[in-house]
């Protein structure tokens, strides 16, 4: 299970952090580190020594331009963020982080990333809306900005103990005699963070095209899709369904939204001006 | 409660974790530390940069001989351990301190001291002979040493949550006949079961206008979208949302469905049957 569980850290300034990440994660029993964008040399003095033995992980880290090329393989995306946001994102604590960890785990396939942001300024907004859920750690309210690999360690351990806890229950399952509850319902396979993103990217040129959203007045209404849709978390099979009703409405709409762009240049404008953002949304 | 649990400090050797345990603590609402016989200067740029805003601490920080003076007004005394010691004593996880805390400072005068040792030894035997148990932080075995700030970490998050709870529950006991959890991220109001009836209704018309969805060969389509969306819990205005793209869908689809009707009849019996069915459905 812990090996399923991917640190993430964007944009860090200190190698030491780093180095304080491996170990954190390393005494956790985690080994998955990906740094997005560093902001600082990786392998330093600093972050060797802060690492401590642990700094196979910082010359194994996996080191990324984008939040995206972290995440793309991850079924649950988890970013750590202060508690009030402009808008509320789902918010669970580290403990109920832990406690969702084996369903969250439970195919082969699997994939969850803890993503935390920059010493200065934590994550983007933007950031913050790749994830599913925001995981906030209790703090003083008059001094809450935890150290980087503080925070790492926090949730590390509630990794750790949520996969001790279970591994004690299968222990346990393994020595009754009875089968155990083999009835559960079959797990589907979860949309993973890229089938989201590709999702959300059609969502956006389908909400263009039958003119119910402007891009060059947002208006957080695409950020208001991803969390109630996100919150939901789609199974693969359920976003296939969900594409092909945008690809329905993309083709019913074809005759009247070419009509309407013929009548409006300007909206044609900023459908360009859309299409040539996307790969950078991507 | 937070105030009466006094970290100990034993033969600290690297200025950077008596900072950096100073910002651990703070972050956590705990400020009382004590340095026994520091192998080191106590406030140096070091300290004071990982302490991060937290320094009072390490400038408030009693420094004394020995562990005796340290704890001598404690009614109980934790020693961070590794597991496995000649001599077996009390031994607690983390969480078991925290949910020991309400009752150990249930009285005024109780004060408990959690007691950490050397960066390179620990504590000492005797040391840890003069705890009333010993707590044991789960590691990797295979890397089992935490930095030091990084373990009090985890206790002080530990102590933290504990008080937490208890002033939860405290709260929620004045308050019982009032409203429940008032510093919740203020609740939006959930989309009722008529509204969200009347979106599934909608969301089939639409998926029909635009020859998505065929009530005579359902499939479970809607069955599988009504999962997904009430998986998510939608709040009222994020229903107002999707109400209002089903809206826009059908108006840009408006030109091309009728084209469809005119030339295919039978599409637009199914439509009517659809529509008259609708009532009934509500």
């Amino acid at each position: 299970m812990l090996e399923r569980i991917r640190i993430v850290l964007i944009g860090t300034s200190h190698p030491g952090n780093i180095g304080a990440t491996a170990r954190a994660m390393h005494n956790m029993g985690l080994a998955d580190l990906a740094l997005v964008a560093p902001r600082c040399e990786v392998i330093t003095a600093d972050s060797v020594s802060r690492a401590s033995g642990a700094d196979a992980l910082v010359h194994d880290a996996r080191v990324v331009d984008s939040l995206e090329q972290a995440v793309t393989d991850c079924t649950l995306v988890v970013g750590a963020s202060a508690r009030s946001r402009t808008l509320p994102w789902p918010m669970i604590t580290p403990r109920e982080l832990g406690e969702r960890l084996p369903a969250e785990l439970a195919t082969p396939e699997a994939r969850i990333a803890l993503v935390f942001g920059r010493e200065d300024s934590g994550l983007s907004n933007a950031e913050l809306q790749r994830c599913h859920a925001h995981v906030h750690i209790p703090t003083n309210p008059d001094f809450s900005s935890l150290n980087l690999a503080a925070a790492v360690q926090v949730l590390a351990y509630e990794c750790r103990l949520a996969w001790l806890a279970q591994t004690q229950t299968q222990t346990q399952t393994q020595n009754k005699p009875g089968p155990a509850q083999d009835d559960e319902e079959e797990a589907q396979p979860l949309a993973s963070h890229e089938e989201l993103e590709h999702y959300f990217a059609h969502l956006e040129r389908a909400l263009i095209t039958i003119g119910f959203h402007d891009p060059a007045k947002p208006r957080q209404l695409m950020a208001r899709l991803r969390r109630v849709i996100l919150r939901s978390r789609p199974e693969r099979m359920e976003l296939n369904i969900l594409r092909g009703i945008l690809s329905a409405t993309e083709k019913a709409a074809g005759g009247q939204a070419l009509g309407a762009r013929e009548s409006e240049p300007e909206l044609q404008q900023e459908h360009d001006t859309h299409q040539g953002q996307k790969p950078a949304q991507d």
